[in-house]
C-alpha cells in the first residue's frame, strides 16, 4: 500500500498532466465538473467572445490575463485559512527557541491551544504570529519549511492534505482558460511565498504568477560572504481589498479580463476588472453546500460574503457560482 | 516623406519582427554585433551549458530567468537617465497648474533651466520631481503621457528618440536568450511604469516582465462610480542595489541564471545570482567608448562603475563587457 504522501504526489502529477494535455481549442467537453446552466454558459461565452478571431470582442493573446483569489475560491478556507493553520503549528515548532512565548500573547494562547482566545485574535495578533513564523530565514528555507508542512499536515474533517482540498471545477476553469491563451494568476490576501510553495504543483500556476501579501526581504551576506535573501518581519504590502488591483498593477501591469473571488476581499479586484469595459468576466464562488463543503456567508469569520457584496454583484451583473447547484463535483477525490 | 514618428514606429516593428523570428536553437550566427572573443564566448558557453539536455548543468526551461538592468545596460543613460529628462520636461508641461513652483525648489531651478543648480540636485530633490510628475493620474493616463513623450522627445547628441538609443548587441542577447527558452526581465532602478511604456515595443519584454522602482497606487472610484487605479506620490519600494534581488524575489520568485548590469546599483543583483551556484552568468557593461557612445566610470554622476565594483567583478570572475572592444556595432542605426 502506498503511503498517503506518495499517493498524493501521484494524484497531483496525474491531475497536472490532465490539465496540460487539453489541446488549444479542444472540442472535448471542457468544464466537465460544472453542471450545465447559465454559470457554465457565462464562462463558455466569455472565452468564445474573447478568443474567436471573428469576434468583435477578440482580445489579443498577450492581454489575456485572468486572476484568481486563492482561499475559498480555489481551496477550502474553513475552519481557517491553510496558512493560518500553518502559522499556528509553526508557533508550536518554534516554541523551544522562544521561552518568552509561554507568557506572551498571542503566543501563549496558541501554545495552550486556547481555542476561545484564538477565536478572538485580532488582525494585529495574527500579524505578530505571521511575522514570528514567516521571517528570519532565507526565502529558500521558508519554501522548504512550507512545502514539507503541506506534504504532511492533514485537514480534520476530510482527512486529506490541505492542498488536496482544491475545487475540481476551478482546476478545470484554470486549465480551460490556459488552453485558450489566458495567463492565470493567483491574487491572494494570503502570503505570496506561502502560496508559491504549492501553486505550481497544485494549480499549474508558475511562481511568477502568484501575487500575494508580501513581507519585506533583506539582502544579507552569510559568513562565507555569499549574498542571500532573508525574510524580514515587516509587511511590504497587503494584497487584499484595494490591495488586489494595486498588487495586480504592480506585478502584472495589466488589467485582467476575468477575475474570480469569493469574498469581500475580492470586490475591488472584480470592480476594477469590470471597469476596463468590454466582455469581462467577474465571478464569485458562493459557499452554500454544507454537505459537500461548507455553507457560510455574511456572518463568517473567514471569507465573509456580505450582503453588500451580493448587491454589488447583482448590480454589476457578476456571476455568482452556487457550489450546490453549479458544481457536479467539488473535489478531485469526489466520485 | 514619412514623419519621424511613423518612421520610428516602423523601425520598431521591423526590429521586433527580427527579434521574434529567430528560431529556437537556430544555427545562424547569433550575437552578430558582438566581436569574437572571451566575452561573446562566455555567453555562448552559458547558453550551451544550461540548455543542452546532455549537459550536467542543464537548467529546466521554467527556471530559465535572465535579468537586465535598463539604463546604461540596454539604453544610453548619459547625460541623464531618460526618465530624468522626462520628469524635468513634465515639470515644464505642468507648471501652469502649479504657480507655486516659480518660487519653490527644486521646481524653480528646473523652470529656470538652471543647469548648475540641477547638477547639484539631491536624491530628495529628484524624489520631489518624480512624485510631482508621476502621480495624480490613472495608471493608463500615465502610460499614455510617457508613450507620447517617448515618441517625440529627442536626444541632443544623437538626434534620435531616446528609445532608439538602445544597444544592438544587447537586443541580440535578449533575443538569443529568449530563443533558448530564457524569460528575459528588466530589473531597473528606474520607474516600473515608465519603463513599461516602451519595454514591449523596444525590447520585446512584456509588461509583466518589467521590475522597477514602484510608486504606490490607490484604487479610487470616479464620479461615474467606476473603479480606477491612481498613481500616488509615495514610493512603495526602490528597486536598486539590495532592492534589485528583493524586487526579483517579489515579482519573479526565482533566482536568475543570468544577470546583466553596468553600475554599482547592479552589484547585489549579480552577487545574489552568483550565490545560487552552478553555471550562472554575471556581466557588466563597461562604458569605455567616448567616440561611439560614452566613456565613464568611478566618478560619473550617473551609472557609477566604482573601483570596488570592478574588484568585486574580478574576484567573482564576472564578465566585464568593453563596449570599445566587444561590440562591433553599438546602435541599431550604426552602419
Amino acid at each position: 500500500m502506498m503511503s498517503s504522501i506518495r499517493r498524493s504526489a501521484i494524484v497531483a502529477a496525474v491531475s497536472l498532466s490532465v490539465l496540460v494535455s487539453v489541446p488549444v481549442g479542444a472540442q472535448t467537453a471542457p468544464l466537465a465538473s460544472w453542471n450545465d446552466g447559465p454559470t457554465k454558459q457565462a464562462i463558455l461565452n466569455f472565452v468564445r467572445a474573447t478568443t474567436d478571431r471573428s469576434s468583435q470582442q477578440f482580445v489579443q493573446p498577450d492581454e489575456r490575463i485572468a486572476t484568481f483569489d486563492n482561499d475559498g475560491t480555489l481551496l477550502v478556507e474553513q475552519p481557517l485559512y491553510t496558512q493560518g493553520i500553518f502559522a499556528l503549528e509553526r508557533v508550536g515548532a518554534l516554541a523551544e527557541d522562544h521561552p518568552e512565548w509561554k507568557t506572551t500573547e498571542p503566543f501563549k494562547s496558541v501554545l495552550e491551544r486556547d481555542e476561545a482566545a484564538m477565536a478572538k485574535f485580532t488582525e494585529a495578533d495574527w500579524e505578530k504570529i505571521v511575522a514570528a513564523t514567516h521571517s528570519g530565514m532565507t526565502v529558500e528555507a521558508f519554501n522548504e519549511i512550507a512545502a514539507k508542512w503541506l506534504a504532511t499536515a492533514t485537514d480534520k474533517r476530510f482527512k486529506r492534505h490541505y492542498t488536496e482540498l482544491v475545487y475540481q471545477p476551478m482546476l478545470e476553469l484554470l486549465s480551460y482558460l490556459r488552453a485558450n491563451g489566458y495567463k492565470t494568476y493567483i491574487v491572494t490576501g494570503g502570503g505570496q511565498d506561502f502560496v508559491r510553495a504549492f501553486a505550481p504543483r497544485v494549480y499549474g500556476v508558475a511562481l511568477e504568477q502568484v501575487v500575494g501579501t508580501a513581507g519585506k526581504t533583506k539582502l544579507e551576506y552569510a559568513q562565507n560572504g555569499q549574498a542571500e535573501l532573508v525574510k524580514a518581519p515587516e509587511i511590504l504590502y497587503v494584497d487584499d481589498k484595494t490591495g488586489k488591483p494595486e498588487g495586480i498593477h504592480l506585478v502584472i501591469g495589466r488589467r485582467p479580463w476575468g477575475a474570480f473571488g469569493n469574498s469581500d476581499g475580492d470586490m475591488q479586484m472584480l470592480q476594477w476588472t469590470q471597469a476596463g469595459g468590454g466582455p469581462r468576466l467577474m465571478m464569485l464562488v458562493h459557499h452554500d453546500d454544507a454537505q459537500r463543503e461548507y455553507a457560510y456567508g455574511a456572518r463568517s469569520k473567514v471569507g465573509t460574503f456580505s450582503d453588500s457584496l451580493m448587491s454589488v454583484a447583482k448590480k454589476g451583473g457578476w456571476t455568482v457560482i452556487s457550489i450546490r447547484n453549479d458544481w457536479r463535483r467539488v473535489f478531485p477525490f469526489d466520485p
